[in-house]
């Protein structure tokens, strides 16, 4: 079982992107939008821990809220309502930002829910800008990669409440309330952005009972979803990464859940390729990839900051296409400094 | 793309399948059981091709019934009822061949449906008994590995219609209404034999477009069924042979429809692993598997046989589950050789 890890080497890049990055210019920025409890910060993290926080900067929108948590009560505003967010003023943050200047960035307190004095921002090599307007079309021309987060509806009422009540002090009822009342508004302001992203991050419930009829296992994994990953198809050459599964191991005694499919679909009118990715990995699979990552961003992640991935047995495929979406958008981005220099 | 193919070694059997096949002993006999036009010729074929005609002796069943076409006309009498056919000579021939006799196999010819007159067969190495009473009670204790071919009834409509028209110059509706008359005979007499196959093999239609909603490209690929395998779990240590799936293609711009799941299950109150293609194979993932059994039997497949398969840019899964179920047959026969000699 121990053979050595097929990592193919990736002839395309005879510089690693760290060697890349430590080359002066402008930011390179991503956007991740999504509703508020989509799991934004879940997918942008992953990049972070991937190339350490000299690296990658996150710049949260939930500052430029116009109104606190009190005065809302009152106007009635929705944060949702792009009107009810300073983007104009996010809008010359990025374009300073992007120029090589630092800003002062509004910060928001989700336990009080008070708008809180801005902290000065630095410019670092990559920054995500991430909220729930990211993707709006006043930021379209300074993101050079936009993800959108879009689990599905019963899914995000769930995560929302175990969020809201375990941290931010909310009771699970009006939660509940407010969460259908804000669907509409969800649809209105914030889901269209979807229909230009580079990659959508589809999640549904498992599917995988689907595949197994009314006889299933008894206690279905933790953890298991049913994601999509919608892509725009890209046009520069990958390195020849596989995603590799065992066969002895699918016919053996103790078969791991899981399922793959790839499917070109249209996407809002225009193609784009389907990878759908449900159950658990194999732990293989996910150290083949997380080792090609290291070995084309040149930076080791180590067993730090991956102690709660790879020292699994398993990997729930959800968290495993947060390491999946990060490999496209590295690859995008060493495209974006070897062709712009 | 051309990196050299990551074929394992198979440290498990220091032997080559030839070699073992080359010792004296008894043959090892497969039953593959299923309906009539439900394509257990084309599994079965997977397995000579691969071996040759030399190691790998097929026992047609069909002549071992005992009425002929014009005959079942006047009786009213199905050939799918076992009393309709000579299933003790067949077992009596059976054992002939497990003794190493030559025995004299009636035949059938499927065009002007008359009984042809036998013919001697002599045992091989690897015998495979099909038909559709192969798994019946009274050959269990002679079968060494039970497969099963079970396509949906549409799927069975549609191929014997294809087949019994184009070779066998029957008329399609009487054929049609003959087929939808037979399904009770078939759920009474031959579907039970699938509660206790080592490998079911259940086809069904593609369930691609179902992953890519309503947008689907506009012609679906020719040939895609969703094929799911149902093994019993396999308790010998298997080589670690591996299906690896190119990412970069995955997200470019000519990406392959395929899925592959895996899900233990329960099949018939035993515990069972399932594994599901659809769609077409990448032609490295086919190569791979190809080689790797090539590695393990000691005998080359070569350009000629494999013409049809390995040429083709693209194969369909239900090409590809055949040459995935040859694997585990030819692992199971070799484990046999090595544990009784």
């Amino acid at each position: 079982m121990n053979a050595p890890l097929p990592v193919s080497p990736s002839r395309h890049h005879a510089q690693t992107l760290r060697a890349l990055l430590e080359r002066p210019g402008r930011p390179v920025i991503i956007g991740v939008a999504g509703d508020s409890g989509a799991g934004k910060t879940t997918y942008t993290n992953g990049l972070r821990r991937m190339l350490g926080d000299d690296i990658v900067g996150m710049i949260p929108m939930d500052g430029y809220h116009k109104e606190d948590r009190a005065t809302r009560r009152r106007s009635g505003r929705s944060p949702l309502d792009p009107d009810a967010n300073h983007l104009s003023l996010l809008r010359e943050h990025l374009e300073a930002l992007r120029r090589g200047e630092v800003v002062h960035i509004p910060g928001y307190d989700h336990v009080s829910g008070t708008l809180t004095s801005p902290k000065p921002f630095a410019p670092r090599p990559i920054l995500v800008l991430e909220g729930l307007h990211a993707l709006y079309p006043e930021f379209a021309p300074l993101l050079d990669y936009r993800v959108f987060v879009d689990p599905a509806r019963e899914i995000k009422l769930r995560w929302k409440i175990a969020r809201d009540t375990q941290y931010r002090g909310h009771a699970v009822q009006p939660l509940a309330d407010e969460i259908r009342r804000r669907e509409a508004e969800f649809r209105r302001w914030i889901e269209f952005q979807k229909t230009d992203a580079n990659v959508v991050i589809k999640i549904n419930k498992s599917k995988l009972r689907l595949l197994a009829s009314d006889e299933y296992w008894d206690t279905p994994p933790d953890g298991c979803f049913h994601v999509e990953l919608i892509f725009q198809p890209t046009h520069t050459p990958l390195p020849p990464l596989r995603l590799s599964f065992s066969l002895a191991r699918m016919l053996g005694e103790d078969p791991l859940p899981f399922a793959l499919a790839v499917v070109p679909r249209s996407y809002w009118g225009r193609q784009a390729n389907s990878i759908h990715l449900d159950g658990l990995m194999p732990p293989r699979v996910v150290s083949v990839l997380q080792r090609q990552i290291e070995r084309f961003t040149g930076i080791e992640v180590g067993e730090a900051r991956t102690a709660g991935a790879l020292k699994h047995e398993r990997m729930p495929a959800i968290a495993f296409t947060q390491l999946l979406v990060t490999w496209p958008i590295l690859e995008h981005i060493a495209h974006i400094l070897q062709t712009r220099n």
